[in-house]
Parts: structure tokens; C-alpha cells; sequence
């Protein structure tokens, strides 16, 4: 206990440092060297002032030409701009829920996909309506599958999952109109509000840009997570590693990378395969380890123990150690960079899915219907690469520390249970925490999310921010990049109790958790909602009141923005390190930090001062238990 | 006939700089400023090679940068700004076929819109496998608008409309892997495809923007042309009048702009009310003329023969006219400046659409259900906007052109029976085009099409072309923008056969047809690919065989990309006067211009040398006849 130590960003960098060094010799260079490049950046664009809608174009705002050449003004551009960027994320994440519901529509008793967890299935079937007495749990994995596909392009009504938040919610979100209809319609729906000569009004992009949110947090991705689930097992806490350190040197390594399991959990299945250990003695290997960077790697994580090496701004590193064998790719987050960088080493850089497909990148396309196939080839592509590893090449920062992940919805309550005194209270509820809460033991929650991004010195905000809020006796719920960087940093280890208030360190010790706990992907960040919407019902009280925000410190990407908004939309006031291209509009700024709070009880907080961002956010906190009383 | 005369660009120029002169008294200026202001715009967006889509941008590639921060090339960068720019398009044109479907669905006998054709309801649900005997026809529609909804998200499946295509076409289409599936799904995964860290390899991308232009015109363009045909009638030709002459000083000038006919039908059947005709008179006006802008204008004119006021870059001179008392919108191609225009003027500037909504403009909400009250209030809103006209302000160019309207591929199926033996030959086909075609009278047709775009300018190479072409013995088919400027030009007067070789000049005599034929909306261009279709199954030969191109000199909106990618996809060379964004990466250009011939036997051609474009134009028409031996 006494030798608990939080790894250092600085010691991080050092063995970034290290790598790139390595790097330099064979001529690779990293996304440090491309920052430096693009410096600076378009300051049109950052402002989101600029627009290439048409070819009449491209027009960008300036005092001299307030207007394109439509007519359009700044807070058009602006809002249109990021209702596009809204509209990538939602497309993309819920794309991926796609997939995870064409897997499940594969399920088979004796095939590569099971169903691993009937009860949640029939759970989910029974909110839908779905009879399940005495049907089939293949038969009935096949029909929720062919209704959640539905889900994304049904002609009439609302997304099914709205059903999950509070009532007060949903009426919110009619009175507004930001209710979701057919998940792709509202893309579409958004592709034609911005296309030229369409919408310009400031309120009508951020309403558009709110339900197109909403269709992937309350659509798309809740399928994603629902089904992945259903499939792969609802995770529960279980300890792995994180950072580059749990890749060993003797092992063949390989990395899965991306966001959807349908992939990883194969690769992974094939590596514990004694065919295929046998295969990687043959070769020299003592074994496989697999292990995981982004999204995918939360993924096996939470339901494997599969370790993390890294998050996003760590994917290159894992090629520069000289000893990665092939990095297996899914979807999204993925450097294009990646292919001529493993171009510099043995390493095999596998592109998947038809989605992501990559110059320099070997093409193995991996559906589910071929599934065992091609993640066998893929494993065995890597052992045979082992050989042409080079060994002065090698070099793997002796850098990981502990974490226990896991903690879905389901896994929250079963732990709280744990802590309940089973002879005077309800179990399988969330009333233990909102205890804790109303006694001010734990002052609130933040839902930690998000990327990383170069603007932000990588894993800064997401671990200060961290340390600064347990120490203020609020616990962390993280997912995506935002958790490996916990877990890295070693905030996931249970040990890290000792860097918080004495409140949550109780509650750690009473509950044995680690005070930032992992909930998954950030598709996963509908579990999140589904936990707010619980402790909502659970308290009596709106989720605007629950002393709870979201934030990203450090966020880069389009799903991001589909996130925030979201969140936002459930009533999480969001709080963001990086501006999201909006700042060339006072409207469209003060529409996003203010006024959609009249539409949805919650709005954004932009602050780049990282320090200022948790002071905010624990100032929020506190104004929330002020109004409640408590 | 002998003083039929073209009306010259200079003539039209001088129109609108006297127009511009009183928009200088009251403050306001138009496009024509605003491009001035704009310019030079930013080359990285005219090569493509900006991106926007995180941020950890923007980023800007430059033989120094020549990645961006996440490693992604020119290529990707250049092939993923032209995918999302297809997405953009396809769903705008989808959209638009969406709400005409929506709109089927409320049609009743005594309702605002009824079944026009019941004939071709009937044969767009046998096509479909849909039972129609003894079937009430409104029961039929709306089971019809039912299933056309549902073409937008089907689970499975392709489009049911591509069984329209030689099955030659539909192989190709198979084969290359960019038969469309459901409408707003493509949309989803070009956005997807294009997230950071998908694809960026220029292969998967431009297959993607193939695949989801046909979306739009094998099947939410072509939704919205055949139901809209349903509703308000198949065209036939009908004797119209084009250019700013349309407008009367004397009566209460209504402009109907953007798209959808859903709206334009109703405002066009309240100018025609005895009651409002009498309010008009009461307020001073002699009656009330509605004209037109843009594709709404085409859709009215081509079932109703409503006159066009103008196309595109015209619709800020109708209100420059001071003659204007209402614009009324829908969505799609309005400009934003309209708003702060008619402000400087009396002008009523009223948009309707939830898709398109604009500050300073009165929003009067339009749909299906609640359309005869929202259009009388419209037209009474207009009318009493009579008296606030200033006198001194109202100057209406003299000036307007007749024109022959109305070309429907069924209208032109009938104007070809109409010269058939109907002793010997079989009616109700192309085949006396082809043998014209084939005998050389006609040496082959092209399809003219797209947007004004200031980058040319405005009308010059519509026209200069048509002259060019009809010269050439070539007939045109003419839609959306492109038509316009022809019938303001005066080429779509049956007096325009004098300006043709002698072959097509018999042709039109015998016909009884302008040389360039109007076949409708931008929409609409979803009937020339069924022509093409027909000509191709009625001859035997493929459609890239036929001497048919395509070609959109003065293109601007993504709708215009989508297009184009369908059109080429169908087998049509595809020829352009501006670079759509695509010159900073020699792999995309060549495979746009070259490569996907593979796929689909016809490809791109841009050539911003007006002249130019026409010769290669007629070159590859000639080609074509050689390769046929005609």
C-alpha cells in the first residue's frame, strides 16, 4: 500500500521520448512532429467562420465580408458547421450500434457469437414489448436485433430507448422537439438543414444538432452497448494493467484498436487458442499477449481483462516499441498514419472493416459471417511476423499499472448491494450512493469522457482533473480515452483511494472500488445515461438536479460533439477543455453555454484553463446540493 | 418567326445592374457584392485539401505538411470532403423525395392534395409487386407512400427502384459493390466512412459517393419526381413564359422558391381563389401573378405552366424589382440574403420549412396537414402587402422570353407516338428518337443540367453551350437551373429550331418541339435517368453505349456532386465547368475522371474552358456513334 505511486505524465513522456528516438532511427516520426507541421492551425476554421457547404466558395467571415456569398452570416456558418460536426459523430457511433445488431442477428449456439447474457436480453425485450416466455433465446436474439436495425430507419415515432429516461425527460425533449425519430433520418435530417440555401438560424442548427445527439445516445449507441452486452457478457469488475508496460517483450503482440468487440473479442478468442500458442512457441514466441489501444480496448478490457496499453495519442507508440506484430484495426480514431509508420517496422497494420479502409495497411475484411476465419488468419499473420521482428528495434517502456474495470450499470448496483444492509433495504437500487450523496460522504459525480487531443498536453486534464475531484470527495465515472488515462495513471487501481477526501476514501474502502470507476467505450456513455435516468427515478428528483455533470477535457472528435450534446440534452451541465470550432458566433456560444438550458435544464461550460474547468465543475456540484438542500 | 431573337447575356446583365442601381438607393446589395467580397477565396478549400472534421485541426496539407495531424494524406483528405459533400446532396434531394412521400400520405379526395395521376400510381405499385385491383386509389397511395417511406430504412435490400435499370446496369452496379440499400442508411456511412480515423483511401470513398448518389437518384430523387407526379400530374407540354417579364407592376406579385411543389401547388391554387383575386382588386392590384425561382419554379411550370422568373443567381433581382410582395420559400438554394434584402424593401420574405429556417424572414410553418391555411394566409399576407410598395422603387426589366415546358419522359414517349406510323410502328416507345439517333438526323443528346455559380458567368455557359450543341444537330434535355437559363435565353421557344444544324431543325419542325426540352427540377433528373433507361432497353444496347452525356457547367451545390455521381454511375459521362473541390489530389481526379470507368463504364470530364467542354462533349458523342458504327 505504502508504495502506491501515480505514474507521472512526465514519466510518460520520457518513454514517449524514448520511442520517438527509436522512431528517428528507422525515419518514422509520430503525431508530435505533424502537430508541429500544422502549427498554426486556420484560425478561420477554429472559429468555425469558414464555409465550403458549396462551390460557390469556399467563404470565410472577416469584418470586411460579414456575409458569404449566399448571405449567409457568421452564426449560420457556425451553427451549420456544427450541426454537420454533430451529425458525423451521431452517424458514426450509431453505425457502429449497427453493427453490433447485425452481429447479434448472426448469434448462434455453436457460432463465433453467442448470447452471453440471456437476461439482460429478455430484459430489454420485455421494455420493448417483446414476448419472451418460452421463445427461443437465439430465436429471441434474432428478433430484438431485427428491431433495433428498425430503430435506425422506421418511418414513424420516436426512438424506443426514450422510454428509459424520466418522464419529466421525455416531456422535455417533445416540448422542445429534439425528440429522435429514425436514427439515420436525423443525419439526413441534418445534412439537409446545412446544405446550401437550407437553414441559417442559429436556434434551429442547435435543436437539430440536440435530437441528432440524442438519436445516438438514446438510439445508436445504447444499442451498441445494449447488444454488445447481450453478446459478450454485461461487464462486471475484473483487474487487468495499463500502459505500454503490459506488452512483453517475448510474447508475439498483438494489439487490437478501435471500437467495435465484434472484432477484438474474435482476436482475442484466437490468441487463447492453444492451436495458436503452439504456433507462437514454434516460432520462438513464450506466447501471445493481446492487448488494446482506444475504444476496442475498453472493450476487452472491461469483459476480459485484457490489459490497455494505451488511449488515442498512445497508438503510434505501440509500433515504436519494435515489438507490436500486427495492430488489428476496427473502426474509427484510426491514424491513417499508422500505415506508413508500421511501414518503418515488422509491424502488420490490419484494416478490417469496410468502413475504415487504409492506404498501406494489409485488408482482411472481417464481417460476422466469416468471422472465425478471418480472425484466425489475422492471429496467425502475426505469430508468423514474429520473425521479422528486429530485435535492436525492441524497446517497451517498463510502464503499467494495476486497475480493476468493469463497472457497467448492472456491476454499479451489484456493488452497492454489496454494501447494503440486505435486512432492512431494498437491494438493486442506486439509493446506497444517493445516500452517500445526501449525506454529503460524496459531494457528487462526474462523468468523465473524451479523447485526447494535441491542443491539451495528452492525459493532463483527464488525470488533474481527477485528483482534483476526488480529493474533493467526488467520484468519477469514465469511459473511452478519458478511462485509460485514469487507468495509466494508475487512478483505477484501488489504491488510489489514498488521493481521495476522506468521504470517498470510506466509500472506496466500504465498497472496494477504485474512486474513478471504468464504465466502458464511448459508446458506453449511454450507460451513463441510463445511471443518471436510475438515480433520477431512484431519488424522485430530475436528472438536472442530481448533483452530476459530464465532462471532456480533452476531446477531439465528431462523436464527441454528438456526446456533449447528448449529455447535454439528458440535462448534464457538459464542460469542455477544447472549443468546439464555435467561437466565431456570440449566438451560436451563447446558445450552447446558456441558452438551451431553457429547452433542456443543462448547457455547456467552454474553459481552456484546466485548473478553472474543475473549479467550475465543483462549484456546479456544490450549487446543485445548495438548491436540493443538502 | 422572322424576328424571333435570342435574348442576349448583355441584355440581361444591363437588367440587373438597373436593378442593382435601386438597390443602391435603399441600401442593399446582392451576390454580385458578396463574391466581390469573398474573393480570393481560400485555395486550400478550392483543392480540397483543408480538414476540418476534429480538432485537432484544422489542417492544411502543403509540400511541408504534407499529413495531417492524424496522418491522413491529400488523398483521404481531398476523397473524404468529396464523399461528405455527395452526403450532403443525397440527403437534401432524398429529403426533399421524403416529404413528397409524407405529403402522399395525407392525400384525400376533398384534401388539400388529391391523386392528379392515378394512372401512374397504378404503375409504380405493379412495378412494386403492389396488388392495385379493386383497390380504392387513395388507399392505394397511401399504402404506395407507406412503402416509399420505408425505401428511405429498410433493414435489407436494395432500392426497389433500380430494377428500372437495363440489367446490364444493376449487374454493374452489384458487381462494383455501390448498389444503394436503404436512403438515409448511405448518408449514415458516407459520414461514418469519413469520421476521423475511417477511411482515407480514395477507392473506398469514391465507391461510397457512387453508391450514395444513386441513393439519391434511383431513389429519394426519384421518389420525389414520380409521387409528385401522382399528386400533381405528369407533365405535359404546356406554353409558358420565362425572365423578369413575368412579373406584373400592376398586379400583386407572388415568387414561390426553393423545391418542394407541396408548397407551390397551394400558393399557385390560392392566387387563382375568386376571393382572394377580389381582395386583391380591393387593395388596388389588377390580380395577382405568382412566378417563379429556381426548381419550384420548374416544378409549377412544368403541370401548370406558372410563369419562371428566373433561376438561381435571379432570385435576390425579383425583389430588386420593387414589384415583390411576397417571396415564399421552401427549401433549398435560398439564399440567406434575401433576408436582410427584403428588409430594404417592402418584400414579405416568408420561409415555411422546418428545414429551412432563416432570421429576418416571416416563418409561417407549412405541412401537409395544415397546407390550404397556411397557404391562404400566405397569399393574404402578400396581397395586403400591396400597399406598402414604393412606386418610385418598381422597375421590372421588359423582358421575357416564350417557352414549350413540360417534357416528362411520358410527354416525350407521346410527342414521338405523335410521328409514328401507327400503321406499322409500335407506339409508346423511344424508337423514332433512336432511329433518329441512329440515322445521324440527330447525332445524340445531352443532358443539361445544374446550378448558376459565379465562378462563371451566370447563364453564359448554359447558353453558349446549348447554342453550341443544338448547332451541332444535338438535342438537349434541360432540367432544374439549367432549364431556366435556357427558356430565359429563349432556347426552349419553338422558334429556337432556327438556331439548330438542319437535322435536328426537321426533327422539331416535325415534332413540334423546342430544341431544348424541359424535363423539369433538379429532382427531375431522376426522369432522365429513366429515359436513359428506356432508350437503353429499347435499342439493345447499354447506357454507356447510347450518344448521351451529361453536363453541369455552372454547378454550385452538393445536390449537383450527388448527382453527378449518379448520372456517371448509370453510365453517362458526366461533364463539368467547375472543379468540385477535388484538384489537390491527383488520385481522386484521376479516379473521378478516369477510374471508375472500371466500374461503371462512364466518368467524369471537368474543363472549366466553356468552349472546350462543348467540343469534347461532341467528340465523345461521336465517339460513341463510331463505336456503334452510326
Amino acid at each position: 500500500m505504502a508504495d502506491f505511486k501515480l505514474t507521472t505524465l512526465e514519466e510518460m513522456e520520457t518513454a514517449t521520448n524514448r520511442l520517438l528516438e527509436t522512431g528517428a532511427k528507422v525515419g518514422a516520426d509520430g503525431w508530435q512532429m505533424r502537430v508541429k507541421n500544422q502549427t498554426p492551425h486556420c484560425k478561420f476554421g477554429e472559429q468555425g467562420i469558414c464555409c465550403r457547404i458549396c462551390t460557390m466558395g469556399p467563404c470565410r467571415i472577416t469584418p470586411k465580408a460579414p456575409r458569404g456569398v449566399c448571405g449567409c452570416d457568421a452564426h449560420g456558418i457556425v451553427g451549420r458547421n456544427f450541426l454537420r460536426f454533430t451529425a458525423g459523430g451521431a452517424a458514426t457511433h450509431s453505425d457502429h450500434g449497427r453493427a453490433i445488431c447485425e452481429t447479434l442477428r448472426c448469434a448462434a449456439p455453436d457460432g463465433a457469437y453467442k448470447v452471453k447474457d440471456p437476461e439482460k436480453l429478455i430484459r430489454i425485450a420485455k421494455e420493448w414489448g417483446v414476448e419472451t416466455e418460452g421463445v427461443d433465446i437465439y430465436d429471441l436474439a434474432h428478433k430484438m436485433a431485427k428491431l433495433a436495425l428498425e430503430e435506425y430507419g422506421k418511418v414513424d415515432g420516436f426512438q424506443n430507448w426514450l422510454s428509459r429516461a424520466p418522464q419529466h425527460t421525455q416531456d422535455l425533449w417533445k416540448k422542445a422537439g429534439i425528440a429522435p425519430r429514425a436514427i439515420d433520418r436525423e443525419v439526413s435530417c441534418a445534412m439537409h438543414m446545412t446544405h446550401m440555401g437550407c437553414s441559417s438560424k442559429p436556434e434551429a442548427l442547435i435543436r437539430q444538432a440536440l435530437r441528432n445527439g440524442l438519436s445516438d445516445g438514446w438510439g445508436g449507441s445504447m444499442a451498441g452497448t445494449e447488444f454488445s452486452d447481450v453478446m459478450f457478457g454485461t461487464p462486471r469488475p475484473i483487474d487487468t494493467e495499463a500502459n505500454l508496460g503490459v506488452m512483453k517483450a517475448e510474447d508475439v503482440n498483438i494489439v487490437v484498436h478501435g471500437h467495435d468487440p465484434s472484432l477484438s473479442e474474435l482476436i482475442c478468442d484466437w490468441s487463447e487458442n492453444p492451436e495458436m500458442i503452439a504456433l507462437a512457441k514454434s516460432v520462438g514466441a513464450k506466447g501471445i499477449t493481446v492487448s488494446g489501444v482506444c475504444c476496442t480496448s475498453n472493450e476487452v478490457a472491461m469483459r476480459r481483462g485484457i490489459p490497455m496499453a494505451g488511449n488515442f495519442l498512445q497508438q503510434e507508440n505501440v509500433v515504436l516499441t519494435g515489438a507490436c506484430e500486427a495492430i488489428v484495426v476496427d473502426v474509427q480514431c484510426i491514424f491513417p498514419g499508422l500505415g506508413p509508420l508500421s511501414k518503418c517496422f515488422h509491424t502488420k497494420f490490419v484494416t478490417t472493416s469496410p468502413i475504415a479502409q487504409m492506404p498501406d495497411s494489409d485488408y482482411i475484411e472481417f464481417d460476422p459471417e466469416n468471422a472465425n476465419e478471418s480472425a484466425k488468419a489475422i492471429v496467425t499473420m502475426a505469430i508468423e511476423n514474429f520473425k521479422n521482428r528486429k530485435p535492436e528495434l525492441v524497446y517497451i517502456p517498463d510502464m503499467k499499472q494495476k486497475a480493476t474495470v468493469g463497472y457497467s450499470v448492472e456491476a454499479i448496483v451489484k456493488t452497492l448491494d454489496g454494501v447494503t444492509n440486505s435486512q432492512v433495504d431494498v437491494t438493486g437500487t442506486t439509493k446506497p450512493l444517493l445516500e452517500c450523496i445526501t449525506s454529503g460522504v460524496i459531494r457528487g459525480a462526474v462523468a468523465m469522457v473524451g479523447c485526447n487531443n494535441p491542443r491539451v498536453r495528452p492525459d493532463y486534464a483527464h488525470v488533474e482533473l481527477m485528483k482534483k475531484l476526488i480529493a474533493n470527495d467526488i467520484v468519477i465515472i469514465a469511459s473511452g480515452c478519458s478511462a485509460q488515462a485514469a487507468a495509466k495513471a494508475g487512478l483505477m487501481s484501488k489504491e488510489a483511494k489514498d488521493l481521495c477526501g476522506a468521504g470517498l476514501k470510506r466509500v472506496c474502502e466500504l465498497a472496494d472500488i477504485p474512486p474513478v470507476l471504468h464504465m466502458g467505450s464511448c459508446v458506453d456513455i449511454s450507460r451513463m445515461m441510463v445511471l443518471a435516468a436510475t438515480l433520477a427515478k431512484d431519488s424522485g428528483l430530475n436528472i438536472s438536479q442530481l448533483p452530476v455533470v459530464g465532462c471532456a477535457p480533452e476531446w477531439m472528435s465528431e462523436k464527441a460533439v454528438s456526446i456533449g450534446n447528448y449529455v447535454v440534452a439528458t440535462g448534464l451541465d457538459t464542460f469542455l477543455g477544447v472549443d468546439p470550432y464555435v467561437s466565431g458566433s456570440d449566438q451560436v456560444t451563447e446558445l450552447l453555454t446558456n441558452g438551451v438550458r431553457d429547452w433542456v435544464e443543462a448547457a455547456y461550460v467552454v474553459e481552456k484553463d484546466i485548473d478553472k474547468l474543475g473549479d467550475l465543475m465543483i462549484q456546479r456540484i456544490e450549487e446543485k446540493r445548495e438548491a436540493l438542500g443538502i
